[in-house]
């Protein structure tokens, strides 16, 4: 349970200080869904005409608030729309009961909130084949619609955390055509992280303006090197969920414009970091940098196969600079690579050069660097101009006292 | 190190009673390659005649062993052989210096045994990336020609260990056409297996008669149900070498026997496991079984996904019964199933069946089933005639402590 767990090393020092969308308002408490003390339930409604964009987990066994939602996008944007999260239940693999309870919840949320059904996304995130106990969450929604505010985002980023130890949020702010267009989001995600398409429950809202089909491109492109680049245990959520809403309320039409691109990639790559920094007993913030690959493909292949060695993933968490681990996640992963024209640092360090040991290392400097809080692996192939950049942590004695605790 | 370890809860009760085999002999010695006090190189030498098959790693990085001994496999097989192997040192990704090893020990093993070198096999494992000081194996090589005996295939068993808490061994007879032919073998390997065309390191032996190239194309056969079906980490190692050694010394053709082929392959599954039942931190042998998947590849993917899933060890480790993982780990392997059609057994226990709990499912039933020493886990998926079965074991603390500690 998140109650219990410290707070990461590697959390930032607090929450940012998010700014307001106009066009969009919160609000979070607590249905027992679960947890007892603590808030497990988020409403956002969006302003009518708010464009919205999603990418979700491409699991053969994705939940029924997935399937829901991507019924839904893509469709009338005219309308208002809302979001409804819970913690504490998946509902997932709960067969025709699990789209019974997204049925219900969607309905009622329409009622009390007047937005079209049809606009009403829902997630849930949690225990996985257990029913929703929703009832519990339809007895709080008239409370959420009174008590809906701008200015609610952090609490709405803490009542969808499950093993989180920290709420996730970031923003940028952006000028175009002398008009301010501002983006915001949050995010929730520790274990069960390497996400296949979309990731874990994400929500980005901006008041820019734009064509949802340019927003829904551009979230899926910015995914494939944000979300789409980190792993904390190989494991892929049936639940992950990422949208970006655009309410318009600033006026500024952002399509194809490179500005607004780079802020949203920014505000995506931030969360999907802060993921990392909370993944399940982490104490390393690692990234692995493949370049010199045959393509792009082939040097996330390699990036990931050492992110998820959980050889390597031990001896960082032993601050062993143990490169042998790193040259045998890249024998293994399938993709290609020669043995004699590799290169490995650890931070600046030269490890290995041409098949062997540089003449110049000296083991002490690299484990000086292993001993930070930041490790950056950096792998050269020699073949080609392919790069890709990942992020992981490490696997400590925390992951698994997390995970191997009666029904964590 | 391997001797600071406990000995695996899941290790037999002792090394088997090995029957000796005709024209086989072994040694085992102390050359202080990286262990102190204790065995760490073996020879075999076979008698003239011997057809050689071996099955090695695919990795891109493999070390310079297996390159040799692949150039070798399939040779003339009108002369003696011999194999040497020493433990503490993998000679892998050591460059040309690697190379320059093993033409020291495949020349020196020849000079003192009378082997054609082109007939020395050789392999090494333990630590990667550091040279392999093969003078101090040159210097116990004519003490071990001189002790080479038919009954010492303990000794060599023991030689080969690293992180292996217990020797490895197995033995079938079959009679044909009224004689006997008899098989046996041994096995190291602990940590860094996901065999990948072959594992570790095993050596089998028999007194069978064959040909070169039925046996090779058995070995492969067989490997893909035995030890391609293994993992305990996912990782692969840049040394596995499989080799499989007939005399003839029994006079009995085996070529396309299935008595042979099935005595083979209950000694190869039997080692495979032994391997898992040492797996590092292992306190649980676990059965996957995969049933109705499209294909049997599609069968070996899902149940792979589930051997290797960080979060599915851990609560096998933690004796949760956490199904809803197992539904996770189908969802993410990229293999076609149906939510809907899932049913999932721990033991005889029907968990799931039709997308959601079993009606009948009680916790407490599943519970006392994680509690044993040997887990099931079986899937079917409800589409076709696929079907795959692979072993692993738990994740837990002590993996971490093995492979977290500096440079274990």
């Amino acid at each position: 349970m998140a109650a219990d767990l410290p707070v990461s090393p590697l959390a930032p020092d607090r929450f940012p200080d998010l700014p307001e969308i106009a066009g969009v308002r919160f609000a979070a408490g607590a249905a027992g869904v679960r947890y007892a003390g603590r808030d497990d339930v988020m409403l956002a409604v969006l302003a009518p005409g708010t464009a919205v964009a999603g990418v979700f987990t491409r699991s053969a066994t994705r939940s029924a608030p997935v399937l829901d939602c991507q019924s839904k996008i893509g469709g009338d944007n005219s309308g208002a729309a809302a979001i409804l999260v819970n913690s504490g239940n998946a509902n997932a693999f709960t067969g025709r009961h699990g789209l019974a309870s997204v049925a219900a919840i969607t309905g009622a949320v329409s009622d009390v909130t007047g937005v079209p059904q049809a606009r009403v996304f829902t997630a849930s995130t949690g225990v996985i084949g257990e029913p929703l106990p929703h009832d519990r969450i339809l007895a709080r929604l008239a409370d959420l619609n009174d008590a809906l505010a701008a200015d609610a985002v952090e609490s709405a980023a803490r009542a969808i955390m499950t093993t989180d130890t920290f709420p996730k949020g970031a923003s940028q702010q952006v000028e175009i055509g002398g008009k301010t267009v501002t983006i915001a989001g949050f995010a929730k995600g520790s274990g069960m992280i390497a996400p296949d398409m979309a990731t874990m429950l994400v929500y980005i809202f901006t008041d820019a303006a734009a064509e949802q089909t340019y927003l829904q491109r551009l979230l899926g492109n910015l995914t494939k090197r944000s979300f789409n680049c980190i792993t904390v245990d190989s494991d892929t959520s049936t639940s992950d969920s990422l949208m970006l809403c655009a309410t318009g309320a600033s006026g500024v039409d952002v399509t194809g414009h490179a500005d607004f691109e780079q802020a949203l990639r920014t505000v995506m790559l931030d969360l999907a970091h802060q993921v990392v920094r909370d993944g399940e007993g982490a104490t390393k913030f690692v990234t692995i940098a493949v370049t010199g690959a045959a393509n792009d493909g082939d040097a996330k292949t390699h990036a990931m196969a050492i992110a998820n060695s959980p050889l390597v993933k031990t001896a960082i968490a032993g601050e062993d600079p143990n490169w042998g681990r790193v040259v045998m996640a890249i024998g293994k992963s399938g993709a290609a690579a020669d043995r004699d024209l590799l290169s490995i640092r650890f931070g600046d360090i030269l490890v290995a050069e041409q098949g062997w040991v540089s003449p110049d290392y000296r083991e002490e400097d690299a484990a000086a660097h292993m001993r930070g809080d930041e490790v950056q692996i950096t792998v050269d192939l020699g073949l080609g101009d392919g790069s890709a950049t990942v992020w992981t942590c490490d696997l400590t004695h925390a992951y698994i006292d997390i995970n191997a605790d009666y029904r964590s």
